[in-house]
């Protein structure tokens, strides 16, 4: 075990370009992969929940990940969302990741139910004893079935395959005492946080980076953030947190998450097309005062 | 319209068994179905929640109502879970259920994200203007975005193809506004609800019925429940429901639901196999004790 | 213990008018209370949560005890809100409400901080044990520390004072646990609930009768609510009950709880005065949007 | 207005020691008082949520701040709780603790009943206009009507003598947006925060200092803390922050909030007697192991 391993910086959680029909968009996925790396983003990380990946099927799923890791082409580190409907499905997804060239695979926790944290466990056990690829727990409590600490010291302990936490609590305290727990007997272990408006303070705190739904939009900025708070220009990396704290909760308000995002992505010149959640008449009627007030932001922020 | 179409009594939301596998049971599900219709359900309900619709891939969705509406043959009415990866799918998978002959479909609320009530209305009017086969609103709250009193309304008023709604809530106030709003305009409309310790009230405000996972376990309980509920015993139907909750309460309590009725299943005969979430080592040493209760508690009920 | 002093009926939570400065209107109270009496209510409930307990002092919430009971002069029970700081001052109301002639008190579970169920305990069985007066518990999740089932077997069983629970948590299958649990052993015990949405099918379930908000404002309508749920006419009942859920949700809905009842005591033509809280100038101006809605309401009710 | 009277430092929110029968043990707390400014606490707090104000009487909060004030003599600071019954009382407060030299007053949101926004806001403007002395919002949503970003602002903007925000939520991206709203036009306003786990990432995103139980039990740990944070030691900081996460989780789970702070207390060689709140029999039984445990970490940071 080294610490080589260790993932860096900002992976963008990226939005599927859809056709009108709702087809992924191919051209235009990889377009936006190029689009994405050119801007500076660490590492892409397709299938997240700014994904979508459960508005995809099983297959689709698969597309996605086999498109973006062949158009990044090792630029850049891929991390493969490989959540299935079960423990098999899932274990069978990350052979298949490993198999076409993924950097690791992030699962999130079982969701719909709600289990117990003895069943969390024994979920990413089953799997980090399975899996041909390095795995990274997915913790997004809003959402899904929390990973508590001490499930992951035990995942740390028990399975080498598991290597990072992507944490989208926001909870920092919850982090530093992760971290403090972990990695003592892991220095291999990576942490990195999905909440954009605690960026900063968890780098600060000891994160190894962040898989953000902003840099989907402003990748510029969160690659600035990035760098400000680890070569420790505080006074900087403060001002530039603020902006994009600004700027997440302006797209997490401008509709259900994740269509802000991808209303965002759109306004900075990718066809990103609409969503597959339908919307109301009284949805589609306040969609151009929306539109409107993004776009007036990113140009405050030079990203138009 | 007539209201000849409303559902009426305890629909089962029957537990799928498993071969040691993992795979469907087919013959014990067969053998399952009859096993409940012969003690009394007055319908199925496969691909609910305690069907555990998550934990199964599309096709094994599509192989499960399929099973089930055949070996029902006709005898009782068929609600089809329906719910899949997005609108495009689950109007697909509601096609194919009229096709083979399920009575209706029940359909959950979007879950993972947590939607507006605006989206939840969209995605439900949706579905309600193109599918072949009547729709029951599904609303689960503690799993997936809540379905609230306007939107029931509004698809009430604007989809004639949807025609009930299954509550597991719990909350009787909602209900006994929901059917205030509803009925007048359409008295085709039917009250189900799937919280098992309410369901004499339930039924008392109102109900039509209930889909009710310990019908899985003690069909020849909820069925006489019901009996004394509709034919105004109120004395029998609370003692009835007393021993209904002290049942379900224990089953729901036995493991991560839905994995207690499962248990359950096994207890009364079936075959049901474990489910498809792995168990720690903790929590298989804790089993037998778990099973020695289900099956003395059981036996305090005659059924075992 | 015989189970001759059991509570029954509609017991109001009363409001205390105020005089301009803020002041308790003794003259007032005393007309409230003879008109709530006419009106059929069949006790009374100052110190309660609608009667704003916490935003008197100490003497004041004497001072409302003394008249209330006074102005009752035996022609209703009153059961008096004794919740003080601690267990002392607690106890000591209790002493001094069993002197002046109230007919019990009620005690709300500890507030502000959030105490386990062990703790909760410990509180009433330190008063139980030392009061002079008949404790009901006062259970209201919202706004307290609950008060679980296991806690009030222990009180019900250890506690000879302890004779009542009042439950404001709407939570059906709770209190039919609860009556299941306590019953057989207290037959003396009563269960009262204070969710005016749920009254009808509490009393149905085995309540003794409610502590409603909505009898201060339209105590004919819950008197015969509870007249119809307990001679078996459940039709009427049925129909009673929607029309008390629409005025208890106009009322809960119009302002901070609990303002709106006091509105609605005004309108009903108690000189009620303004509420303790402060308002914004944002809040006067809806206000009489407010009150001319709840006029209509009263008015479709017969009650102006 | 200057930035002078901002806060900064560590702030106790004191415990108040208690005789055996209960009462306020006033040598002890002026002996407790001298052992906290000498080990370095920046200020003193008293009435805060650590100090039980709920549970004492108004008078002896009154008297509570009078010891605290008279004993620090000027030495450091004294923040008063001074939440009343409602505003005209905790406006009569105001008045007493500015006579007696209060430096600033601390007043906790309204709680009990869930307050509005605007109702909140409301209850601080009237405040704000009234007082003769310097107000501290104090939010702490897990126990009072939340304070929202819009009322802080609309607070700040309005009232010059509302002049800082304690703030106990621990949410750090909820602080950030505070001080950036609020800092460009009241550069005088001071941002506490009250959850020590998070102090480290608080001072380094700009707060200026905290109420941290912790202070009232290892004054000596949060003044170094302090230190650290704000001469740029970083790796000395986040050490400390681990160790001052680790005391403070296990004080606050030894008992009920506050009763583990207590203990903490008693266990530095201050009397701090027994809470108010009475304890089972089985929390009794219990208590040895607790103490032993919280021995044993004190005496692992040297304190003892």
């Amino acid at each position: 075990m080294t610490t080589a391993r260790r993932f860096s910086g900002i992976y963008c959680p990226n939005i599927v370009p859809l056709e009108k029909s709702g087809e992924i968009h191919e051209a235009e996925l990889r377009a936006y992969v190029d689009w994405l790396i050119v801007r500076g983003v660490h590492g892409l990380y397709p299938n997240g929940s700014t994904g979508e990946f459960t508005r995809f099927t099983a297959e689709e799923r698969r597309r996605i990940i086999e498109i973006v890791v062949d158009q990044a082409a090792g630029r850049v580190p891929v991390l493969a969302g490989a959540a299935e409907a079960n423990t098999r499905e899932t274990i069978a997804a990350c052979e298949h990741y490993a198999k076409i060239g993924a950097t690791a695979v992030a699962i999130v926790s079982p969701f719909y139910y709600k289990l117990s944290s003895e069943s969390v466990y024994a979920y990413f056990r089953e799997i980090g004893a399975n899996t041909p690829i390095d795995v990274t727990l997915y913790n997004i409590p809003m959402f899904a079935s929390p990973i508590d600490l001490d499930t992951v010291r035990r995942l740390a302990d028990e399975c080498e395959r598991v290597v990072a936490i992507k944490d989208s609590s926001g909870d920092l305290p919850f982090m530093m005492s992760l971290i403090a727990a972990v990695r003592p007997n892991r220095p291999d272990w990576s942490f990195l946080t999905g909440w954009d408006a605690c960026l900063l303070p968890m780098l600060l705190m000891g994160c190894d980076g962040g898989t953000n739904a902003t840099s989907g939009v402003a990748p510029e900025l969160t690659r600035k953030l990035f760098e400000c708070a680890t070569t420790g220009n505080l006074d900087e990396a403060r001002k530039i947190q603020l902006r994009v704290t600004r700027l997440f909760d302006a797209l997490f308000g401008a509709a259900d998450f994740p269509d802000g995002f991808r209303m965002g992505v759109s306004l900075r010149g990718i066809a990103s097309g609409s969503g597959r959640t339908p919307r109301s008449e009284r949805q589609r009627a306040g969609e151009a005062a929306t539109r409107q007030q993004l776009t007036a932001l990113l140009a405050e922020e030079g990203l138009s």
